[in-house]
């Protein structure tokens, strides 16, 4: 283990470029989702920061993207170094395993002994280093055959993941952290989730799936044989001069199925999958409540000027309370905690209101608090049902 | 007394059309200040709502309008019944009592008998009969040689306004109503103000006066002798070719002074001064809590479409609590209260917010609460301060 990072000889990195991350409307939108936003304020999007965490550990020509017709362009656009053959769209949603098992597949094809790994392209991982180091170790852990995914520490009582189950170490050359998967379980509830965390035998399933590709496609053919048949069928001519006569008569059948249902589970009760846990800074950044604890703290954004020291304090308060998403020198505050997201040219300007959420876009703007951001998802639902989907 | 208004002979309303509403940014701006806007929903300005309230009192040719230079050009839009002559633009800000007493003194070389009632463009009065009762009796009073002040009855300890403390009756023909002042206060703390609503003997004063031209000119002369003098020499002129020769020599030497203490207090305390007690559903708009209590309840904006029945109990709680200016459709609101005013046209969505302020404009949008609406004034000087003068 070491925090310089070194590529993982025979790993292919797998990037599903999926969901629309509704909670982060309205910047996150259906042309233009999450995963393709800076929403960290790092000067790129969530799906470049993926790549770079990434990268080291493969090289670029064993990067791969899975994403929807409808994002291609903007992904290769944003990930200029990614080979065109490694940029596989999907004609229409078909959920994760068959994102994931159709790389797989395609990998397999170009290099029968490698591991692949899988891993969003919308989440945020602070600690890179660690992040290297439950590679590496998930790496070697897979190279004996198992299902392995990385299991992140919980810091909290979190009621948005689901859990991972570990048992007993598995003694693997290379991985002296990996332990057996008892099993997964799903979301829990807020007691539960407190005796998880109390228990100490949980870790939040970050999806996050490493393995060899022959032994994850063995998995699938086992659990999902039509799954599995359309997907080696089309990678079988992938690379040939067929690919779209494949995709266009084989994909609209496939099932749609999460790669959790239709692999790892049924893996993890075989006693197949193996968890390497990790301490990694990871959010999802699930909503703007999220977001707002991954922003900087930072000096309020009104420039030079006259000031009555009877708003120092406040001014003082903003600094430390107020998370800024864009342009700073855009934002006016006084008195306010909370985050504020200026997607657009205007000026925002926030007083005496706590923990709020402020998102400005050229078409939309939201107000909301912290506590509520969870619900944001209500409001697109109504758009949607009201057919306004030129504001999704 | 009648409920239908008849013309008063003799009277000539003034009404000084200024003031900047910075508690109204970033709906009001030095260009397009608050009496400019349809701040109520009704589909006018505050001044043309102005306008019809007075116009059935003394016809349109005894309507004259002081604004300053700036102003001029949109105020004559607004009002294209407006006599030009009778639309005085002031070079510079020089104060209610220049601004007030100038259209007097013009008034006066018109017609010498004239009765000038003055009246701020900017304030909603919802009992129109009850003001024409008011000025009706301020009229009979003014023409016994008081200056008459309309003072409003108090519904609450309000602090942002002064006081109008009465004696008693006057007994002038016509004027039932009319009293005697004893004295104008300040703006008094809340707990005088409170000692104040229990007394009973106090009225607001909303700036209301009314007078015959050569009785308030007359105590301008004894109380502001230069004032005065530079008054009556531009209106002299008004109506011949040197006006903008004299307005160019004489107006930037003028005393700023507000007419309360060039005129009204030094009358009252010489006991000229006659108060008429009216229940007008009187505002003065100050910021964007006034405002939201001027608005209609209304449903809450989103369209026809699916809706869980979980959303139902939220929505008729907006449809009563949520206050929207502007077009409703492009407001989406769940479980929230206050106040929605957009000038753009993007949607605006509250989300879980309690007596919020969202104001939506093309080039800055501000989120408040109602507690702290008076403070917006606040971020106005801070952006002053800062010499962003583009979105003041």
């Amino acid at each position: 283990m070491t925090s310089t990072p070194t590529p993982l000889p025979g790993l292919h990195a797998v990037v599903p470029a999926g969901g629309a991350g509704t909670r982060l409307w309205p910047l996150s939108r259906s042309g233009r989702p999450k995963f393709l936003l800076d929403l960290t304020g790092a000067g790129s999007s969530l799906l470049q920061q993926t790549w770079a965490r990434l990268v080291p550990l493969t090289g670029p020509g064993r990067m791969l993207v899975v994403t929807g017709v409808a994002h291609a362009e903007a992904v290769a656009g944003q990930l200029p170094a990614l080979a065109p053959g490694n940029l596989l769209a999907e004609p229409s949603p078909r959920e994760s395993a068959a994102a994931i098992c159709l790389a797989a597949a395609v990998v397999r094809t170009r290099d029968p002994e490698a591991v692949i790994g899988s891993f969003a392209a919308d989440h945020v991982i602070r600690d890179v280093p660690a992040f290297h180091r439950a590679v590496t170790e998930a790496v070697s852990t897979a190279q004996q055959g198992y299902v392995v995914t990385i299991g992140v520490t919980p810091d909290r009582p979190a009621t948005a993941y689901g859990y991972i189950r570990a048992g007993k170490p598995l003694e693997v050359p290379g991985a002296p952290s990996a332990l057996a998967v008892e099993r997964f379980v799903e979301k829990p509830d807020a007691a539960t989730a407190e005796a998880y965390l109390a228990e100490g035998g949980y870790r939040w399933n970050a999806g996050m799936f490493v393995s060899r590709a022959d032994v994850l496609l063995d998995q699938l053919r086992r659990h999902r044989p039509a799954l599995y048949d359309g997907l080696a069928e089309i990678a079988a001519g992938w690379d040939g001069p067929h690919r779209a006569e494949l995709l266009d008569r084989v994909w609209p059948g496939l099932e749609k199925v999460a790669i959790d249902y239709a692999v790892a589970e049924p893996a993890a009760d075989a006693g197949a999958v193996a968890v390497v846990p990790a301490d990694l800074g990871w959010d999802d950044v699930g909503d703007f409540s999220s977001l707002a604890a991954l922003l900087p703290p930072g000096g309020n954004g009104d420039g030079p000027g006259g000031r009555a020291s009877a708003d120092r304090d406040a001014a003082d308060r903003d600094a430390t309370g107020l998370r800024v998403l864009g342009d700073r020198a855009r934002v006016l505050s006084l008195d306010a905690t909370g985050v504020v997201a200026g997607a657009g040219d205007r000026l925002i300007a926030v007083l005496g209101v706590d923990d709020v959420v402020v998102v400005d876009t050229p078409d939309a703007v939201l107000v909301t608090t912290r506590d509520r951001a969870q619900e944001v998802k209500k409001l697109v639902d109504r758009l949607r049902g009201d057919g306004r989907t030129e504001l999704l």
